[in-house]
């Protein structure tokens, strides 16, 4: 096992526990760098003393904030470079799968953050009913009403050689006609070894059936606390520790095959089995409903920029864990931004609002 | 009975009427002691002389600022903190009920003022034709369309343990299957023990089987001049004395078992049959449909947050006045704000734009 780094920031920034040899470390001053020798030794034996640790090492603010600054660059190393030669497409053909009886808002969501953000093209798949309400919400949206059909899947297959990322789950309910089209759609993805996001509802079918992403390599799962409790209950028999949520994130991460997790809550937590990273850039503490639609729709273009962009540009990381960290860290500044404008009665549609100024200040050089 | 204190705003503030003993009384002097024990003695026996002595209480005018700043700090009291330590939802999840072949402005408008005041999510259970119109006005609700369907109240109760508060009757309209729906609901609701605020047909429904939310203490009526008549008679047998409107308020709530109250019109007269609080915050003259709505919608969010903080936090008064003293407030400032800046054109829309800065204005210190 090669040297590993913690880059810490003191407060409001993100953390990188131990991990990738090559992440962040030239900066480690010479006691940093012992203390996260010991720290990645004990890191799997021994949370609290690991914590401890942590907490001893957030006093290297210099340290940290350069640590902090890699990982920006990270981010802004995947991000494509805006050209003239470029056609219609190749920044981003993005696809969410969900919108039914109930639930329009969220697809629209995740769908117009995507394009936000810089995808191209987004395609909705949903519930006949649920289809021309998303419409309504945007002209920008490309609305597919097959996802109750008995040939849902077949009609889902002819669109996925086009796309470069699935978001899976956003207002997807949990009827079982839908749940089980769902399912035919997840494995058609994981055979064209598509990246997928996976959140909401979608997470609820994973918790019935782990399997069906077991190992897939190009997934990301999101859940929120509640959605995180589900899938641990679902894939490991100890109870969760709720006091070492990073080890939890780690460990859940592990038993499904090392997929990458990303725990929401007072500070993101992601981890590939391997590493957990820390986003807690500042956002607000306004928690509407739609927000994590956001997260996932962002993400699927990370997702796709990140593996175009491949390890090299990630430095070695992971290239999800880098696109993750980039939409939870884009998702808090737009909460930020919002809040700061309109306080308490902050809603989602104006997180979106910001996701330009926000991109443009966190990853644009 | 303790000492109680009428508390009066010389012009465009709130009052309280003879009440809870601790509510407002340190700041009153001696001869204003003298007239409010006068008061609170005569004041069940002979409204005109009640009256009169109101009318001289008003010269008091720094007593009354006084005690309009404590309602206000009440108000500031039951508004839960944001913190970051909080999940989704946990600030309010609030159902409106409501939404037909006519009317589908309604419930929208109460939805989404919900989600101003500061609810994290809001559901609107509505008849299916009027689904996809109340989903097209915006992606933050959710909307169920099962209202008309045989099986509502099943597919409402599914709802019920995770809601913290219901306003029924936005858009409901007149149809009896709607109705007696509606009536199943309310059963529910009151079987879970969960607030209810009842609006406009929804009044009509309690007009036609008041026994239906009798002595229910976490039921609201918010009738506007025409509502309350029709519930007057179908209440009590004499005839309503309209010089005489706060003891009508009184005494309605109390025939229907000490609910709580509110008489919308010139000033918001708003009694749970003990005591009579008086919101005559500065609003307009336009009085363009839906604000009604914004009341309610506002109104569901608050007698939430009150009961959650309960009578430690209201110094012992209802917290179900407090509430509905806040949301007439909130719903006033937000049209005296909104015809500022639009006159005799203001609509609704217009007034839930400002909610945001109303709020902000009125109750954040």
């Amino acid at each position: 096992m090669g040297v590993r780094c913690v880059a810490i920031r003191a407060c409001g920034g993100g953390k990188i526990d131990p991990g990738v040899p090559r992440m962040a470390v030239h900066a480690c001053g010479a006691a940093a760098a012992v203390v996260a020798l010991l720290s990645a030794a004990i890191a799997l034996q021994w949370s609290p003393l690991y914590a401890v640790l942590q907490r001893a090492l957030s006093l290297h603010t210099a340290h940290a904030t350069k640590d902090m600054e890699n990982l920006f660059q990270l981010v802004r190393n995947i991000v494509p470079a805006l050209t003239s030669k470029k056609h219609k497409g190749q920044d981003g053909r993005i696809g969410i799968v969900g919108g039914c009886q109930e639930y329009t808002g969220a697809p629209y969501f995740a769908g117009i953050s995507a394009l936000k953000v810089g995808a191209d093209l987004t395609h909705v798949f949903c519930a006949r009913e649920a289809a021309p309400v998303i419409k309504s919400y945007s002209p920008e949206l490309i609305v597919h009403p097959v996802l109750d059909s008995s040939n849902a899947v077949e009609e889902v297959e002819k669109w996925l050689p086009r796309l470069h990322a699935l978001v899976v789950g956003p207002g997807l309910g949990r009827d079982d006609l839908l749940l089980n089209n769902v399912r035919g759609i997840l494995e058609s993805t994981k055979a064209r070894d598509i990246p997928v996001v996976i959140d909401a509802d979608g997470l609820w079918l994973v918790a019935q059936q782990p399997a069906l992403i077991h190992s897939y390599h190009k997934a990301i799962l999101t859940p929120n606390h509640v959605e995180f409790s589900r899938l641990w209950e679902a894939v490991l028999s100890s109870p969760m520790d709720s006091n070492d949520l990073k080890g939890s994130t780690l460990k859940l991460s592990q038993a499904l095959g090392n997929i990458t997790v990303v725990q929401k809550g007072e500070q993101d937590l992601i981890s590939n089995g391997q590493q957990v990273l820390v986003c807690n850039q500042e956002g607000s503490s306004r928690r509407c409903g739609g927000q994590g639609d956001l997260l996932s729709g962002s993400l699927g273009v990370m997702v796709h920029w990140a593996l175009r962009a491949g390890p090299e540009k990630t430095n070695g990381s992971s290239p999800l864990l880098v696109a993750a960290w980039g939409a939870c860290t884009l998702t808090r500044e737009c909460n930020r931004q919002a809040f700061q404008k309109y306080g308490r009665s902050t809603t989602t549609t104006d997180m979106i609002t910001e996701v330009g100024t926000a991109f443009s200040r966190l990853f644009t050089t």
